[in-house]
């Protein structure tokens, strides 16, 4: 496997599973050329008049949709660890005797380690796709046939935009649906909320499959997919476990470390000056980032400031600001617990939106640059603000990278992490993996201190005077490593076998993951 | 001019405007083949980061899209008659000095009379949309530099997504918009309600410029325009009359003879069956189809029957539908007065539509043909039940195609129609301009009998028994006939001059208009 170093000195293969790659150039210098995919041009003579595309099965949907050796499948992960469909989708390919399939999902959980079976058989080649825990695992080993690409919520738009991944067949989970494949998530038994992460499946694929366990009369509105661009319908028992696909319990932390780091990340908003009427940000799920938007909804109470709006994945929390009227919208990309999915389909101001709106670099600009701030989470942070979300300090692939590349984008991207993890610095000297170059990381928030990466003079300056516990990113360092008794040992991996590459959100590759011995 | 007989003997160019043209094959035998157009892929490192594209003027605007002579440059006509920005387009256009525009429009109306000097002066090289009265007269009489194109609203989304329009510059008049350029017709002063006349040219144009009187803070929700696909925003002091956007006024007619035939439309839909549980249909807003809808609600309201949708041109007497609880949905393509737009805004069940679901013909299925019964006009129908909307028996282009052709697909097309006009029949023995085959074409509805399509024999059972008058269409024809005194005579024009032509909802073409002489 050949190796070069790209611009932020990182080794990446020349070719990925046969395909020739462009090595990350450094930030926004990369410029596409060219032209848009083009799907295939369709005839409505060719489908039901009466708007009637239901099928038996989704064995049959896949035979009418030429399902043979080597295609592409895509699926999404709005079911999150609750998705039961993926998993049925697979047996029928087993049982079809189709080989050497490319899975294309969003994201893969650890419900799909019943997956791992067929990636050793030759049913599946290799994902390209987040893969989260199990089949990280076994991509990490060397297990897989092909080489895994990871992207971002945007970059897997951009690449299927860009024609660079190429659908065969999507099979769109739709937890209500209409015959002619009008599909929604905001309803039904498998609610889930939002279907945005299929929306460039739907568009881009030669081959549209919706699979749905309620199916309604025409019109299925709101149609977050359009039967347009939908093929076949398939109806089946149960797409998968509601209580798994939204948790329904999303609950601040408990941990008073955590709590601390969700305090301070507030009090910046405050000190920072960002915390403005009109003002704009985008905090995830996690217990951190919960109890953060607790302490910003008193701040922003106290001082009678409302937002313009906050960017999703949404909570019972954001639900409660825009419905005390703290926000004028909720911009979601996906909803965490049942109050989002609620609220989805319930206020006018919680509003749908997909990697396409938000997230794709290859456009003429998206939402993720126009937000205020954002703060998100990492497995580790280098002494140069470079930031890892996708393997841990063994070398273990353990997590996606979901829309975290693209939320670097925003005016103000801040990290609210711990210092450490089980005894394990968090803070480095060098990231594992790279994922999100420093220069986009603006601020790194932990238990023991603040730092601001000194490119932002503006945030220093703003900074001036605050209580902050304000520190340089090395004295946090040397902190945690003293007190951690030293930085964490190198990964034992083989620099000769890449399991794993990291896409930037312009398609190049920013890095590799190699295999764990 | 080369001209060959198509399969429904009608005489079309083989080129128009430089372009080889396809003859209409028959219905649904011309097959597309190849893939759709695609746009040129944009990067975010060349838009505003924050943003905010607001240029200074649309002058800016057009010379950063980098107009020169011969483009292609696409309008809507959602702002009717009261559009102003077309008309100050076109004025900057000619101080630019360009010349030979191709202009694009959706449709164009009297307002735009002011463009006939610059149709004359070389600034617009030639029209392709529907060009209602004075452009048409223009046109009819040999004064247009090239041939125009007349295509129905499906047909010009098909045009754009098939390559065979390529758009050069959309100049698109948002009565509501945000600096990042997402746009909404159902706001502002200027409020037209919808503008999904301009989704495809926003898709698919190399820039894409939104032109708005009510710049609001992002996001600008609803985004029926999406952000992510314009270039640049403008800022202006109107876009247009707002008396004549929604004219406030659409009223049911007050003629005897057209009230009749509103009610045996009614009566039609009864005693056919259907008027049933869960039926679908679409009228437009002319004064008898308002009618219809005020017979139809009696009737429906007498019977305990409830719609599952309505297709719009959504008016204030299908909003008392929506409202009364008579219908689950609307669903619409464009708002005719200020009760629809109010609607729009508010109600939920009142759903935005585009040509793109409701009437492209190259998609997988489109709404039109899951509509039960459809009620429209024309100008003339034959005795082969083929109609025709764009002509008038003297041969003058005068009238559009709109959705007309895109709702032949119906299950239940019925023309409701005055038997003759200003004493001229309008059931005539051929019609001037084919634009509506008559295999499409079910029921003739005038106020002097109900002539069902002989090919839908299961109508002709259905209605064994009712009590509205059936007649052949050649008896409505004999006895028009002789109370006016004769046919009408046929137009006078020069065969060897073909002024515009008819394309089919598949881009074949249908018929040709000759110059009147």
């Amino acid at each position: 496997m050949k190796l070069v170093k790209n611009a932020a000195s990182r080794l990446v293969p020349v070719e990925v599973n046969g395909e020739k790659q462009i090595p990350y150039k450094g930030f926004g210098i990369y410029k596409p050329k060219g032209r848009m995919a083009a799907p295939p041009i369709r005839s409505c003579a060719d489908y039901p008049a009466d708007g009637n595309k239901v099928v038996k099965s989704l064995k049959d949907a896949l035979k009418k949709a030429g399902l043979k050796d080597g295609m592409t499948i895509s699926t999404h992960h709005h079911l999150r660890n609750g998705d039961v469909l993926t998993n049925y989708l697979f047996d029928i390919i087993k049982e079809m005797g189709i080989k050497n399939i490319r899975w294309f999902p969003s994201a893969s959980f650890p419900c799909h380690q019943h997956l791992i079976k067929y990636l050793e058989d030759g049913t599946i080649h290799h994902i390209e796709g987040s893969m989260n825990g199990p089949l990280g695992r076994f991509t990490s080993e060397g297990k897989m046939k092909g080489i895994g690409v990871l992207r971002s919520h945007g970059g897997r738009y951009q690449s299927i935009q860009d024609g660079e991944v190429h659908i065969d067949i999507a099979v769109i989970a739709s937890p209500t649906a209409d015959p002619f494949g009008n599909a929604t998530g905001d309803r039904g038994k498998s609610a889930c909320g939002l279907l945005g992460f299929a929306l460039g499946d739907s568009e881009y694929a030669d081959n549209v499959i919706v699979v749905t366990d309620n199916l309604v009369p025409f019109p299925c509105y709101p149609w977050q997919i359009q039967g347009n661009n939908v093929d076949s319908v398939v109806q089946i028992d149960s797409l998968g476990d509601p209580a798994k696909i939204v948790s329904g319990t999303t609950e601040v932390t408990k941990s008073p470390d955590r709590l601390l780091i969700a305090e301070y990340v507030a009090q910046f908003f405050e000190d920072s000056g960002i915390m403005k009427e009109g003002f704009s940000f985008q905090a995830g799920a996690g217990g951190t980032n919960l109890a953060f938007a607790v302490y910003l909804k008193e701040k922003m109470k106290a001082r009678g400031i409302k937002a313009r709006f906050i960017r999703g994945g949404s909570t019972k929390y954001l639900v409660e600001m825009l419905e005390e009227g703290l926000t004028d919208y909720i911009l979601d990309g996906q909803t965490f617990d049942l109050e989002g999915v609620r609220s989805m389909r319930e206020n006018l101001g919680h509003v749908n939106t997909s990697p396409f709106t938000s997230y794709n670099y290859h456009s003429k600009g998206n939402f993720a640059s126009i937000v205020d701030a954002v703060v998100l989470g990492a497995t580790e942070v280098d002494l140069n603000f470079n930031a890892n979300v996708v393997t841990h300090s063994d070398g273990y692939l353990l997590h996606g990278i979901g829309g975290w590349q693209n939320c670097l984008f925003s005016k103000c991207t801040i990290l609210a992490i711990p210092s450490f993890r089980d005894r394990i610095p968090v803070i480095v000297d060098e990231v594992t993996t790279l994922v999100g170059p420093g220069e986009l990381i603006d601020v790194v928030i932990t238990e023991r201190g603040t730092a601001i990466n000194p490119r932002r003079k503006d945030l220093i300056k703003a900074l001036k005077g605050s209580s902050l516990p304000i520190k340089s990113i090395r004295e946090i360092y040397e902190e945690v490593i003293e007190l951690c008794g030293g930085a964490p040992a190198k990964p034992k991996v083989n620099k000769d076998n890449v399991v794993a590459v990291i896409k930037w959100v312009d398609g190049t590759l920013l890095d590799s993951v190699f295999q764990v011995i």
